[in-house]
């Protein structure tokens, strides 16, 4: 029998709420683990999706033309030419439409897995596309600020207008992040189809000086200039009424020290950075905002160096 | 007689093509200068205002309303409630209407030397709202982008949200500018009446993410990124057409090795940056390629790190 390789690939934050579309960090403690084995037959195919429980997920298809994991790894196996095909387990860590990057972990565990199947194997960074390509499926559109932090790890800037390059931000010593998943579902791309289309030079520019004055503070270690720049204008007035418990549990994690608070891509997760010593506190605080509002919800206190995408096991 | 100071303040580059009204760079090699003295008349006055050639300045006031460096001395003068007045004599050394941030040349100086001159004299960091008041006059926004690379010396960030506080940013090693000055006149006033008010979610992303990954390229000493990073998509564009040398000049500069060439502030001057043992070729290229479309022109090269304002002598 050929070997089984299991990849895992971590939850993320896009956006970052700063920089929308072309800023993410990763996430430590949760994510999907996808596992790949070769097979005789041609191309990439689903055997099994299951959930956290272990059980088949109700909700994903084994449908490779239906699966991050499955289209980001065809892609990167069409472009290396690879005779026959590969086989793959998708095991979801992630939440679905929960604002943590499901689609992307997916598909990145998905070519990191498969890549290590290749008989030249790529180095990681150089899988961005392929991993984008199942991205792409998911959201419709094509930006990496799910699928860079999940494959390199840590904070990064990936404008669309630079992609397939990216850059790695330094990361302030001493900031932690918060991460908070309420019991909703927000569809992506449904999200993004409601945006408002033009902007006004104000706006454009009111955003942008927070956002270039972020990276300015994240590498000058800066820790008051990332409470002043930590900032969403103009996305999230447009998408936080989505989420029925955003004003409570931002105005709950500001108040107990959060250096900003914002949604976690389209959410509904929503986010904050932190100095280490406040974060557990500022969890706690998110929790029981969110809970006053009769919405279940988990928390994650993550560091801004979580690792990106590994190979966990080949046997 | 009361003595005389004398501040020199920088000419500057505004918008550094890739950050529209938050980027600046200080330039080496122009400048005015203010002299002021304390007199028994209230108030700031202006004595003389005299051109490069020595002569009275045949455009400039001596109307303290209507002139940037007295407007400035007067914010200051009075936000410090000084009893009694000063007297000021500007050497303009910064073309009018260059895009050099001639305004903001004589506003800086002006207070700086007024400072000079105060019971207990502000920090010169302190100074930058003062010099802002001057340069609201003159350009009709409330934007420090050549202000504060006069004021304060270097590559400055400073978002209009974000004022009175600017962020100096760390710059590459290596790096030079080029500025050249075509000999012809544009109104900063009515440039930026002329541009669009509203823009595409696209060409916002697009720009923004430009000027953050040139801030990260910077703080990284990342050549190549500078290089692919350097570009004004949003207002280039609108405003390029104005300065009739520009297309020529743009080019020549590129292909002589520029990492980056674009109007400074609302033009004519156009500027690039460049590896340090370019620099002088490219400013010739450019002075040629303006040369040839019959213009006459002028170019500095100056290091990344040209200093601020600083008072001269005090006698």
């Amino acid at each position: 029998m050929s070997k089984w390789v299991t990849a895992y690939a971590p939850a993320s934050i896009g956006n970052l709420g700063v920089g929308f579309d072309m800023l993410g960090l990763a996430l430590q403690g949760a994510g999907d683990r996808v596992s790949a084995r070769r097979v005789d037959s041609t191309g990439i195919s689903v055997a099994e999706v299951r959930g956290p429980d272990g059980k088949p997920h109700p909700a994903l298809s084994t449908n490779p033309l239906e699966n991050t994991a499955s289209i980001a790894a065809q892609a990167l196996w069409d472009a290396q030419s690879e005779p026959g095909g590969a086989e793959l387990r998708v095991f979801k860590g992630v939440p679905l439409q929960s604002g943590m990057g499901s689609s992307a972990s997916s598909a990145v565990a998905g070519v990191v897995a498969v890549n290590a199947l290749l008989a030249k194997p790529l180095p990681i960074a150089e899988l961005l596309t392929y991993a984008l390509a199942g991205e792409k499926y998911a959201s419709g559109g094509l930006h990496a600020d799910n699928v860079a932090p999940s494959l390199l790890g840590g904070l990064v800037l990936c404008p669309p207008a630079l992609l397939p390059a990216t850059i790695s931000l330094p990361v302030p010593t001493g900031v932690s992040a918060v991460l908070l998943h309420p019991e909703l579902q927000v569809s992506t791309a449904a999200a993004r189809s409601k945006l408002a289309t033009r902007y006004s030079i104000d706006q454009w520019l009111e955003q942008q000086g927070y956002l270039a004055g972020f990276i300015a503070a994240c590498a000058a270690n800066d820790i008051n200039l990332i409470r002043d720049t930590l900032k969403d204008v103009v996305i999230e007035p447009q998408r936080s009424a989505a989420v029925s418990c955003f004003v409570e549990v931002k105005s709950a994690a500001l108040q107990a020290g959060a250096l900003g608070c914002s949604l976690s891509g389209s959410g509904p997760s929503i986010f904050a950075l932190a100095e280490h010593h406040h974060a557990r506190n500022i969890a706690s605080a998110m929790e029981q905002a969110c809970s006053m509002t009769g919405i279940e919800c988990q928390s994650w206190v993550s560091p801004m160096t979580a690792p990106g995408a590994y190979v966990e096991t080949e046997e």
